[in-house]
Formats: C-alpha cells, structure tokens, sequence
C-alpha cells in the first residue's frame, strides 16, 4: 500500500517534493495546499511541511492534532531541542509521527555527523556550507530598509569559519554606506567575515546551488589521525524535498511499528529511508 | 549501568576492541577469550567476536545459543545475507541481538551508502578502497606454495576498480616466475590489474593503514548532478575495534526495546552508537 502524502507550502522546496514524489513507487501524491490554504482538507497518512521554518511549529501542530503526521525541514538549528518538546506530547497523544527537521543540514548531514562521532569518539567536526545562498542571511538583509532585493552568499573559509558575500539591489535614492554598515552591524554578520556589494539586479545571481565539506580528524580507541571528510555538491531544494520524502517513508515505518512522537533523522535507521525489500537492500548495501 | 561487554579473540581486532572499551565511560570489559578458548566461562551482556571471519558464524550461534548478544565484523559480503539467516532464528529464540558486519566496509561505510540512496535514489555509487591492506587477498597469496610471507595492497584506480600490488617473500629456492603465474591466475586477482614483486622482507612493509573513497552522481527528484563523496585515511584495526564497541552500545539499547533477532547496521538508527543524553546528543549533533 502506497503512502499517502500531502504536500503543504509550494515554493521552491514544495515543488521537489513533487518531483520526488513522482518518482517514488510507493508514494501517492493526496493533494497540494498553498501556503495560508485551510487545512480542514488534509487527507493524508504524512504532510510534508514546506512552509518558512518559522511557521513549521505551528502547522506541525494543527496537523497532528488531526492524527496526521509530519515531516519537515526546520533548520533553526538552536531551536530544535524546543520544536522536539512542543510536538511531543502532541504526536504521542494523537498517535501520530512528526520527524523534524529532517533536511540536509540539518538532516542527512546530522546522520553522517554521529556516525563520525561513533567512528572517533573524540576528536573536532568542522562543518564547512557553501558555496550557496543562506536563506536566514538572505531574509535579514532584505529586511533592511531601503534594499530592493539581496543575496547573502556563504563561502567556506575552512574550520567551520565562513565569508558571507552580500549581494544587494536597493531602492532609488537609498544610500549604499547606510545599508552597508546596517548589514556589517547586523547579529547575523558582525562575527564573519562580511563584504556588502550593490549590484542593478539580484535577480541576475540566483542558484540554488549548495555545499558541504564535513571534516572529523579524531581518535579510535587509542589511536589518533583517523581522517574523515563529506563532500557533496547539491542543488538544494531538489536534496531538500527528496530527503523530506524519503524521511515521510520512514515517518510510515515508524507508524507501523505504533513508535509515534517526534524523531530527528539521527534517531531514525537509514534502511527505513528506502523503498525496497529488506533482504534485497542489505544485500546491495551492507 | 554499563554494558558487560567480552572479547573473544584477541589479535589486531581484539586489541583494539580492549582500547575501545577503555575509553567508553558505559562500557565495562568482562573478559578476553583467545581464539579457541572454551566459551563456557563467557559472562557479558554483549561479546564482540575478533575472530576471523569464517568463524563468525560458529561463534556466533554458540554464544547467541546461551542467550549472550553477539557484534561482529563479518566482512564476506556476498555470504551476509546467509549469514543473516542462519543466526534470526537463534537470536531471536533466546532473546538476544546479533549485529552482524559491523565494521568500516561492511558497517558504516554502508549506512553512507544507504544515506547517499536515500539522497539521491538514482544514480551510480562507487566505492573505492585503498591504498591498504586487503587481508583476503593476502592470505590467497600465503596460502600457494614456496611463499614464506605476503602482503596484497590494494590502491585505489577509481570507479571501483583495484589494483593490487602483491608483495611476496619466498621460501630458498622457490621460482619467482612460478609464484607469479600462481597468482595472477588465482580467482582473487586474475579480473583485476596486479603486479607481484619479490621483497626480501614483507614485515618491513607492514602498516594497518586503509582508506576509502565512495563516490555517489545521482538524482535527486528531477534534478541531476547531485555529487556526494566520502572519504576516509584510517587505522583499520582501530577503526573496526571502534565501531565494534560502537555497536556493542546499539546492542544493548536493542536489548532494551526487546527488538530481538540480527541486525545489520543500516538497520540502526545513528544514536544508538553514541554514548550520551538523548536530548544532548540531539542538540550537538542535529
């Protein structure tokens, strides 16, 4: 029996949910609610919430009230131990399974990062983003008065330090220096590296490409220099909805083994990631 | 509590297994059995078998058979699923866990590769080993007549092909050319490009180093070139002792929940590796 999967929010990260769903023999695409759409219509075994971050605790919530459970990609990574406490009691009483932020940072990344930490219990992880667009970055600078559209753009400078290369158009009459020392001053970017450029069009620099260069150096048992590293080079979105996919397959295993609450992707088997018979998927990856 | 963990076997595996549990704060060492001790006398919630691998299965079933939880690092790959089925039944009669191909390849190198599936369901994972010992090839090569001693190294070629570099000290009088032709015929290398060289010593070539370089170009929904590489420059035996214990640790949390039977370790969620608070290990790693 197919998953049945409703997908909330249709940006960017909603329609590579789409697209993933479309290529997942056993997920079955229920319906498609624009952000702000009532949610009395949901008729789903899991949502994926493709909504901002900052609205996923509250729809999260509505749904599981209604025993629907959730998967979703929140990425305020000093708030997830908070969103985890809220949705507890909510997915537990109402049976239902709601997997945060389940994304690929944080995500898939947070999987590779506690194997790596079994692998050498002590040790240094450095995780290194870009080169890619931040969202949260992105949103703060636009906020500022006066810029039309911005692009803050995270460079990887190595040990987990970052450049952020700011991208702004502004409005007629604005004045550079005044936006540009608002930015420099801003809690986002005074402890980085920051460089503010006018550009006519910011338009004309989109991609939703992203990275990622992890690094463990550590120890296993007694013996030191055991070198690690993760690569990838991604466009976003697409990694984005086809994780959140994969994790709504895994949210229906978990169902079915009635373990209902909330999960983060580190509690969770990667086989129950995959479509596909046990004994086959051990047999071509183990 | 901690987990009473024995060994049983005890060369670089078992060694490094000791070291491990040295350094994990739940774990307590109950004994160490040297291969073809008796196992009546073993005592633990969890015995890590370092034996070799073709003995796996027998010790395995004998001490799963006196309800004690077993982890290996069986690394025959094509006989897992074999191995798999011959131990369910045990285990799960006497209400214990076999995690079973519990090192680096096979282990956590494959959680990445069920991880980088689930990122990407299409597409072409390579896996490349080296530049390092292969003990398999290794013990071919001691096995034909007139060799003394025997080293097979395997360097990486990329897109999983090896080459493999046999270095061969003989015993007086043993024809060079013969030896050469013994194993360049032999099943183990006879698909793969392979030089022999003649050493006056190969304990002076020793060294438990290994690496490994996996590679994934994939899609992800509709969208192509998504790339992920994971590397890897390690001590082997450290490595495999490591995630032995690692995996001692998921055992007894499996124990826990009741969840009897065998286990490989794509079928564990990545917590269970780790020693530490839940909600902790949530907000460093996530």
């Amino acid at each position: 029996m197919k998953t049945r999967i409703a997908i909330i929010g249709y940006g960017h990260i909603g329609r590579a949910v789409e697209q993933a769903i479309a290529g997942a023999a056993d997920m079955e695409l229920t319906g498609i609610f624009h952000h702000n759409d009532p949610l009395d219509n949901v008729e789903a075994d899991v949502a994926a919430l493709c909504v901002p971050s900052r609205e996923v605790p509250s729809y999260a919530e509505r749904l599981l009230e209604k025993g629907i459970s959730t998967v979703d990609s929140f990425d305020i990574h000093t708030r997830i131990p908070e969103l985890r406490a809220k949705l507890m009691p909510v997915a537990t009483k109402n049976k239902a399974v709601s997997v945060i932020s389940a994304g690929w940072d944080p995500g898939t990344d947070s999987m590779v990062r506690a194997i790596l930490l079994a692998m050498a219990p002590e040790g240094l992880t450095y995780t290194n983003f870009g080169p890619g667009r931040s969202m949260g970055h992105t949103v703060a600078v636009r906020a500022i008065k006066g810029v039309k559209d911005a692009l803050s753009m995270t460079i990887p400078l190595g040990t987990g330090l970052h450049r952020r290369m700011v991208y702004v158009e502004l409005e007629p009459g604005t004045d550079f220096a005044t936006v540009e020392n608002a930015i420099l001053t801003d809690a986002y970017f005074r402890n980085d590296e920051t460089h503010v450029i006018q550009v006519p069009s910011v338009k004309a620099l989109d991609n939703v490409g992203h990275g990622v260069n992890m690094l463990r150096y550590g120890v296993s048992g007694a013996t030191h220099n055991q070198r690690f590293e993760f690569n990838m080079s991604i466009d976003n979105p697409a990694l984005t909805g086809q994780v959140l996919v994969a994790t709504a397959r895994a949210a229906t295993r978990l169902i079915q083994e009635q373990k209902f609450g909330v999960f983060t992707m580190i509690e969770i088997p990667p086989i129950y990631l995959l479509n596909g018979d046990t004994e086959e998927l051990i047999r071509t990856l183990v």
